[in-house]
């Protein structure tokens, strides 16, 4: 991806920097690596005492950083749904806050995912006209010949079920997404689906199949089968939360799964075992890809402000990434593109604009 | 897996000799196999001219080997929807029929899934009290430990979306398949969803939890994610066709993935590509388990007769696998056995066993 150089000075995105697997270190020590490489502002919400130290041995740009404090922040266990009302003043809350009231561009997190879309859902407006917001998140395909070898899939758990509006809502904000923010020129989209044939998954996959066909600015591609989706036939898969979360956690999974098969294998032929062995260090590349560390995260469209979820396991250079990947979604006007598609879509289908 | 010699002299499999991407060669090679082996009976479904000229040049017992003739057959491309009004008399729907009219003891066919199903549904009576039927496959896990690190995941296509008590129904199923056909005692039951809580995944899902948990004797383990479906904590996984049929496509995906993956590495790193090459023919192997050769395919559940389905790129040992347990299940009164518990279970929940 490219990341310009040419940030507006007054780009400013709202940091939680006590959520994560490394934070705060890994976290602040990501925002200060971004000052160094760009003009974008960050404010780091969490706790001064701890963000201080953190900073005073590390390389920044003062006048581009702000500490927000609060002590309280969410914690992995915590039980999203509660967290609302026993932490008012959690950091990735207060986050939220600062882009509802215009302070900040856009927030990124790498904290519990459940109370960081409930925290964005509590304090940021929906884009108009979108129904439901969605997770997205990139994965490896076998598509070399792309310029771009990683597809976008959406949505993996900001939702359970979805209708076909909002599957095709998803659609549309994931082709701006795409193509403004990873680069990709008409990005190809398609229905994750259990057949190629357009009257397969039953009534809200094909009525969605159906309306995706007839969008003219929409290069819709089809269904795709779950094998088809590793091999890079689409650049954007659409489905509901259900099935996204359920695949991508396979996805994660099998890397792992594959070095421990190894030890099975050993029983069965040493030859196997040899060549897993082999592969492991690949393995973990290959992991390190999921994280989406080069990404800089996984985006909740659907807000009008950019909202990022980072991996939990992200270090410095992912949350810098993600920083990055945040300012430039904002400069690039991505979720006003994102009304005006919905809204010329809306149109086309209801005669009238959802307000 | 243990094929028991014990096979009553009056087991007979119906075999559909032209599905399959090697057929009739390999299916018929593969009967030939179990006469050979076992005393099972089979009944060979297909084009008589095309049959015996393999059977003529392959070791068999000619008195365990009946062939019923006809040159109708479905192909891949066929739609399935109309294959039972054009070609009435292709040799699944035939072979289906033998078991249905109680000739044949359970059949096998590695041809158009689709089509299968509905010969099936065509011809063979359900379980009393069954309301769906499901496709069941075996997947690797990466639990070494267990006796068989194999797990049970269902259903994989043969429904789109499902009530809690199909779902239920599903549980049963696969409990009784595997432990009386994959020899797993007291089998551990999953139910696929996008976290470990009771409530995660909507209302279907939220309903079959709170029934499974109340079965006294199902060994439920609760809500399994993605990634830990592949660690083997469950022996069972319970999913609609929708989810299951996605999730068993990406899994299969994974492996000629990784090592086109190689490719874009070498880009990157050239480590990287050589322990991928290193793999390239693990990735074989682990394809050929997903091929369920070892397994003898996948069984359509609920159906009074038992109905495999062999991949379609099965040959001679995994046809011959298939065969030997349709016998085996017949033997074990299976379908009787999960007859009874689906009565228990209707009689327990709805106060009368469903009829």
């Amino acid at each position: 991806m490219n990341y310009s150089e040419s940030n507006q000075p007054h780009t400013v995105i709202a940091v939680d920097a006590m959520g994560g697997d490394f934070a705060p270190d890994e976290i602040v020590m990501g925002a200060a690596r971004v000052t160094m490489e760009t003009s974008i502002n960050t404010i780091l919400v969490g706790d001064k005492a701890k963000i201080t130290p953190i900073l005073d041995k590390t390389e920044h740009r003062s006048n581009q950083i702000e500490i927000v404090h609060t002590d309280q922040y969410i914690v992995n266990e915590d039980v999203p749904k509660i967290i609302l009302s026993e932490k008012p003043r959690a950091s990735m809350l207060i986050a939220a806050e600062l882009c509802g009231s215009g302070r900040a561009n856009g927030m990124v997190s790498a904290g519990n995912t459940g109370a960081y879309i409930l925290s964005a859902a509590k304090n940021i407006p929906r884009i108009e006209g979108v129904r439901k917001t969605a997770i997205a998140t990139v994965y490896p395909t076998r598509n070399e010949k792309k310029r771009d070898p990683f597809a976008l899939l959406l949505d993996i758990g900001a939702n359970i079920h979805c209708t076909a509006e909002e599957l095709v809502q998803f659609a549309i904000m994931g082709k701006i997404y795409a193509s403004d923010v990873k680069g990709v020129k008409a990005p190809t989209i398609a229905l994750l689906n259990i057949g190629k044939e357009s009257h397969k998954g039953g009534e809200i996959l094909t009525q969605t199949y159906e309306i995706l066909s007839s969008l003219k600015n929409l290069n819709f591609a089809g269904n795709i089968e779950g094998n088809d989706m590793l091999k890079g036939l689409a650049d954007i898969v659409v489905t509901e939360g259900y099935v996204g979360n359920i695949v991508m956690k396979t996805i994660e999974g099998i890397a792992e799964t594959l070095s421990h098969l190894g030890r099975y294998a050993f029983k069965r032929r040493f030859v196997w075992m040899l060549g897993l062995m082999a592969l492991s260090s690949g393995i973990k590349q290959l992991k390190q890809i999921t994280d989406y560390s080069e990404y800089g995260g996984a985006p909740l469209l659907g807000f009008r402000e950019i909202v990022i979820k980072a991996h939990g396991r992200s270090r410095a250079k992912a949350i810098a990434n993600a920083i990055k990947v945040a300012a430039k979604t904002h400069r690039d006007n991505v979720c006003e593109k994102m009304a005006r598609e919905i809204a010329q879509y809306e149109q086309q289908f209801h005669g009238d604009p959802v307000v």
